[in-house]
């Protein structure tokens, strides 16, 4: 039997796709004795996997249930294979980018704002907001309450998987997208990140929806929001660093640009950090992934992961292969 | 020359459309002398449109900027043709509609909360509210911090010009799609409202846009909140008399079901209203068409319309015919 060592919290029922070769052994969120299993699947919170690490004994394999895995290699070293969940989280992550692009556009915090102090009229605040936000100052009858998706230019930065569930969510709703990756491509026509300031100008919305890696850390720093057209929403559903926090809080405290993050640098975002209290900014604490579908999704992937390893056929996800 | 009457708020460059026949007279908020004109192009608030009326002569054609158009028959008689501007807000509508949707389906109320309080870790209490809304009280790890939109059935009640286009913008979420109207139809089917009572319990969603008439007034109400499922997600983006107010305050109250609203009955809201502070809602204040395109849109109908009265040709949007 190939011992498979998984996180207790998680519910077994959700485990009846895995091989009958595998025998499934909970780990307890915090060990008091050692552990020898072959396969690991880490706790999605890296604070309690690195806290059972050391007790785990003879790992050859880690199935991630997450896309990114940035903290394991270091962790468990160079003479262990890793899979992710490669695509366990591409449709609610597409979905929250979505959400949160109409959020904004439909001023959902200003009017969740208005519900809570119960005065109708105070929706000509909208009006307000929409000048002082888009610039577009002309005294406009009926006054404008909120803006339209339709028609705005669309700057995908990042055409994986999720940057193309992504696109594939916006067809209905009359934009142009623009799409911008590591390299070049064609059918669709997607731009080299080299061409990235050309771009930003024409970006009405910029999504970011890149992997993090040194390349792409930073990306968005002072010069790049400044090419970003006034009024522009800036959405970061990748990581963090990706962004200059910095130069974002400048940004948005200015009254520049516009910004729904699901991920920070810092993260998790400390008490009392700026990037809190910013205006124009819709923050969520990463949790865009985390649908009730998401353990389920990543489990089901980890198991055909398994079955593969079991029949020595070779493995999809592979982040890192043994030495 | 056809005189024309429209109100002096509206920007004239929007008017560059009209017929060079048509002598455009601009009406003031408040007028202190009588005008003669032909057709009357009332302001968007009925409030600032039944003020001027009164010194209004010879008004035979009134085109509303609005798909709505209920306030003014009783106001301008039968003598009147009446044209609304038909299909201005649908995209506006529609979009408001699907944004809404992912607003409480994200749980972005709860995260703005959040947002506000600075305290990242206060994520979880994501977890309890979708145990306490969904029911679903299974240890779940990781925990869920909102949900999807896939996979969930979602009941289109009215499936008029606005009810087709939100399908068209909900077609690349991987939804069931249920269409209830006032006839039954095929290709698609679309089922007769007598049939509601059957659909209701497998909405997981809930999209009311229809139009207000004294058939639909009240349609959703105690028995009907009552067949949703726990859990269920109303939306009303069509009139505000459709659903049963204290029926709705009841149902949010109890945690039965979440709902998000442009429009309320009465409306507007008055201050201390129970709705205000109803749990699970997102309530907005009359604004879903109130887009920066609609002024330019309904203008551009408006023009249409005037071009065809000129030319003694058929009106397209008649919603009440002069006797």
């Amino acid at each position: 039997m190939l011992r498979v060592g998984y996180p207790s919290a998680i519910s077994a029922d959700l485990l009846r796709d895995f091989p009958a070769e595998a025998e499934l052994i909970p780990i307890a969120d915090r060990l008091d004795r050692d552990i020898e299993i072959e396969v690991w699947i880490p706790d999605p919170f890296p604070t309690r996997a690195m806290r059972v690490w050391p007790h785990l004994h003879g790992v050859r394999l880690v199935l991630s249930l997450l896309a990114g895995t940035e903290w394991i290699p270091a962790v468990v070293g160079p003479r262990v294979t890793i899979c992710n969940a490669h695509g366990a989280h591409n449709g609610s992550t597409a979905e929250w980018t979505v959400g949160a692009i109409f959020a904004m556009l439909k001023y959902f915090p200003l009017y969740l704002d208005i519900q809570r102090s119960g005065i109708w009229k105070r929706r000509f605040e909208a009006a307000a907001q929409y000048a002082s936000i888009t610039g577009d100052r002309r005294p406009l009858h009926p006054p404008v309450m909120l803006e339209e998706l339709a028609g705005k230019t669309v700057l995908l930065v990042g055409y994986g998987a999720i940057g193309q569930e992504i696109e594939r969510m916006l067809a209905p709703f009359r934009v142009e997208i623009v799409r911008v990756a590591r390299a070049a491509r064609t059918d669709p026509t997607v731009f080299p990140v080299s061409e990235l300031h050309a771009l930003l100008p024409r970006a009405e919305v910029a999504i970011l929806i890149l992997p993090a890696t040194a390349e792409t850390q930073g990306l968005i720093d002072r010069p790049q929001l400044a090419l970003l057209p006034q009024g522009a929403l800036l959405v970061n559903a990748a990581r963090g660093p990706v962004v200059n926090t910095d130069a974002l809080v400048e940004a948005l405290r200015a009254g520049r640009i516009r910004a729904a993050l699901d991920v920070t640098d810092p993260e998790p975002l400390p008490e009392g950090h700026p990037l809190w209290s910013c205006p124009n900014l819709l923050l969520t604490p990463h949790v865009a992934a985390s649908s009730p579908q998401f353990a389920p999704h990543a489990l089901r992937i980890a198991a055909g992961e398994l079955r593969r390893y079991i029949a020595g056929e070779p493995l999809r996800n592979v982040v890192q292969a043994a030495i």
